[in-house]
């Protein structure tokens, strides 16, 4: 967590956020209005939030990861978009009507995930989520085909759900047309949280551990490589510079 | 920042990094040696900085945004790979020989940029340098046109440097091929640092503006659409869910 969202939680009046989430501040947010709702149900929960913030209460959204990424930042605009309400900047107010909405930047899964596997995308990457809830599967592939083709590092948020078993192994599918079944791959589940889980494996051996919803799965480059149980990828093609123990070049 | 960035800055031994980004933490290690170097002394500075961890002091090498993301993290374990030394996790100590890493996640600029723009990464998004320093131009080519192709939200880093000058120009005419000159664009500079600038402009206007090195832009995918000065990508494509004023569906 930034030092800045630990200040707003404890700053607001209310907070807003999907249950598992809210119990993991709870300690922070004892005194507060606490709108929690249950998975599926952001729709309700940012209406609620959103309702609470006309009133003239100030009211926090919670989300895991950064809030920008796959998460309800789009959400709350969306929402406030559609009901045509006026929106300022922290410290910028409009004819004093309307509300003051602050983003708070967080640290994605992307970079909390890469961070517990080495550097998986010190070099150009893409972010793809497997979930075919709100974008047709056709849409999804074609991501993956362009991704993997120009040799994008990947990171696949939602690779599985219970209702969704089969997208991972297309997707690996699909990948495996581009790149070498020796391509470091890694899975990362509740990145930072208890239970986490670091596994670094290959593309081709992918189909051979376990994910969930709380997993990211990372593809490497052609350039990415593993040490020990590292994942890393070279800042970039060119030997334009040198490391090592002779220090030559 | 985040409370374990925080936490670790102040408890190592000494510190690493650009000039320009110590400076930005200098109130937090006052009292610690400084391994300070200037730009494009990324090698010697990690070098140093591998070097005074091997004599048994703790070392913090410092990235703006997120180490993983274009930034030190790659460097570190690219040079420790090279030398061979054995890589332990915190808490995991391979018999009591080599160095103990951890790398402390951090706010992308991605992140941070974005929420100064509202929301325009809740969909699938590829991140791409500009700089072509270390990657042939040509890939870099290919991955804009994937991308453009594909549909996803595109963060570009490293716009434009005093010696790069042509490179935007020539992805937004890459980008006009797939993309309406309408299609909503970002450009943040100096994120939440001092002499921010937070500007939304569409892809066809972008050349209008100036960019520097320390500038993400940002380009939306055919959903993304403007509200007031906000830029603002829809979480999907498939009208499942309803919102706005009369909360039919």
């Amino acid at each position: 967590m930034t030092v800045r969202a630990h200040q707003v939680l404890t700053s607001v009046d209310a907070v807003a956020g999907y249950i598992t989430y809210i119990d993991l501040v709870r300690d922070l947010i004892r005194d507060k209005e606490i709108i929690a709702t249950s998975m599926k149900k952001e729709v309700d929960r940012v209406e609620k939030a959103v309702a609470t913030a006309l009133q003239g209460k100030s009211c926090a959204v919670v989300s895991s990861g950064d809030a920008g990424v796959y998460a309800m930042a789009g959400l709350v605009f969306e929402m406030c978009s559609r009901k045509e309400i006026t929106l300022n900047r922290p410290g910028q107010n409009r004819e004093n009507s309307g509300l003051t909405l602050e983003v708070v930047p967080g640290v994605p899964a992307l970079c909390s995930a890469g961070a517990l596997l080495g550097a998986p995308l010190t070099h150009d990457f893409a972010a793809v989520s497997l979930s075919d809830l709100l974008t047709p599967w056709e849409k999804i592939e074609k991501r993956i085909e362009a991704a993997a083709e120009a040799d994008f590092v990947i990171a696949l948020y939602n690779p599985k759900s219970r209702k969704r078993d089969w997208q991972l192994a297309r997707a690996r599918d699909i990948l495996l047309k581009y790149r070498d079944p020796d391509t470091p791959a890694g899975i990362v589940i509740n990145a930072m949280r208890p239970d986490e889980t670091v596994l670094v494996t290959t593309l081709g051996g992918l189909h051979e551990h376990n994910v969930n919803m709380l997993t990211t799965v990372f593809i490497g480059n052609s350039a990415t490589y593993t040490y020990q149980d590292f994942m890393i990828t070279p800042r970039g093609y060119s030997e334009k510079y040198s490391l090592g123990k002779t220090g030559a070049g």
